[in-house]
């Protein structure tokens, strides 16, 4: 019950998320032809690869929580810490697009990612404490091996914005490559149990 | 459980793209005649169109997910890219309907329509081999016709785009009506079974 | 379940409308003195008029879904055709305020409303229709006085823009303080029968 | 089920306010250097005032209707009343943080923050009312001072506006913070009763 109304209020603030950063592809006013889309290439390529971070966790997000069996006061805030660090996703992402991925605005979206990733790994870290570590959750987490690669290579695509964008782009890329091979540890530590919904 | 919430956030990017198209209806400022909407009538006839199409997809995804009993990892990133494809309907909405349905603008919001079909194609495909060809689902999905034929007619439409953009919209408005024809199929499927719920 | 969904839909498009219309709202730059506010106070007065017409149309839609027992493709259809009515109300608020109530924008934002309330006398009658003339819902809507009276306010108020702008607007308020006090109707019925949830 | 739709329909406000206030924070076109940013800190500060203090309504929401056992036509009344008064939040922070807290702005943000809790106040109280002073509820709220002292505080707030924008904030982030320690009354008292989901 309390479970469920974080899980709406989050997935209502995740789906305006990803939605309105279609927002920052600005309608070219008076401007009919297909090459008049050229400018927008930076800024549909950095939305798609916040579309996809922003599903990437939701569907973390959704992992979790579907393992989750109580809440406290502190995982709601850890929560929403972790809604604000994405709430920024499309300020970077538009200021990122639109200035065709120069070193400063790619640097900081590699930042707001680094902050996201920590946030979740707190919220993460709130949630299993309060199962323990014998709990279905803790043994799912397991020793959550992307979960620590990710911030390395956020770092070194920070560091790296500054000699070359595009070797960022290329690290933010290859995290989200890395998760979006479909999470089964979770999946297969509820499956053993026979869960109801434990096949999703 | 699982599957409640995919439906939830999938509700949630459904309903912000459907009104967040009518933000491409800009109030005229300090213009007050009711001739100072004229120019709004091209983004007007393709918000309808499109508030269909939207509302079309809202329409066959709760029967799809009605019918489906199980889901996995595969089908979430499914249902995500679909939603990515419809996520880009009001940038194409507003780009044709502010250029009075140039050709480039028309061809480039079929492709739109055309890769979402696409989508949901895979979607569809991904839930039906989950369930099975014996499944209540796979009777109800059945042959399928209207899947098939409407990618033929957005790509007419999309040829068209370039001849007559008019044809191109006539052919879009073709395939609403199509599915604005209750789909009746899982419905009936559904209700032979007396499932719960099986009347909607 | 499938009820649910569309309640869900609803909700979700209804807090977008409700919401977005704010963003007409827009922050003035530069101008920090309160008397900078004051070409917004039309505005401001608009968006409360609309607040409260979501608002009232949300609970009448409330109180409906909560009545019904099952759905149908017609129910449907029938629901979006009101959401797409509802989502023209943040463009004709936002025509109307920014012109001080001149009469075609206020004329117009009559003619949403008034094709709102045909749109929701639609649904309704759709909804009837599958319960039956005996059942609860249809005792606990009655007569619907409220809903026969208000159109012909509306259509009078359209009428009235063209004289006196004012005039027009006190009408849309007086339908809104109709609807405001709350509609026992439905919630006497159920109490009755002693439904849960049948106190709200 | 009627508190569940009145939880979805504020939760998806709510998700919606706290979301679109990062549409105020503007990407500045063609404007590549971290120190284009700098302009933005002040709507950046002000973004990170208001998002705490949505999420402090949405968690404090969240526990009273936790606990809530009815509803009525007051209480969704009184629930659109506090939902109206923070949809103005995105404005207000908006004018606050683009005029860098000059006296007006920050007056009126902390004018909004006292009627959003003098709202709040009211559909407390159409609670508490509804389940009688014996209720779990009333002894969970108890004598609510942080709720007595708050509007006092803004009021504080509101006149320094006036003498030092700064002293105003700093009156505005001490509610915050002595709100943002999460409110263990409902859980406590909830957990004694041990009632499902009563340690959340």
């Amino acid at each position: 019950m309390s479970k469920n109304r974080i899980e709406a209020f989050s997935d209502g603030v995740l789906a305006i998320i990803i939605t309105i950063m279609v927002l920052e592809l600005k309608v070219p006013d008076h401007a009919a032809q297909l090459s008049d889309l050229r400018p927008l290439l930076p800024v549909f390529l950095s939305y798609i690869l916040s579309f996809a971070y922003v599903g990437i966790y939701w569907n973390n997000h959704h992992h979790l929580f579907h393992a989750m069996e109580t809440t406290s006061g502190g995982i709601m805030w850890a929560n929403l810490h972790l809604l604000f660090w994405l709430s920024l996703v499309p300020f970077v992402t538009g200021w990122m697009g639109e200035n065709d991925f120069a070193p400063a605005p790619t640097a900081l979206y590699g930042c707001v990612l680094l902050l996201a990733a920590m946030a979740y790994w707190t919220l993460q870290g709130a949630i299993l404490r309060r199962h323990g570590s014998d709990s279905l959750l803790a043994r799912a987490v397991g020793k959550d091996i992307k979960g620590k690669i990710s911030p390395a290579i956020y770092l070194a695509g920070i560091l790296c914005s500054f000699l070359s964008p595009w070797l960022a782009g290329a690290a933010y890329v290859l995290v989200a490559l890395m998760w979006l091979v479909p999470d089964r540890r979770i999946e297969h530590a509820l499956a053993r149990t026979g869960l109801p919904g434990s096949r999703g």
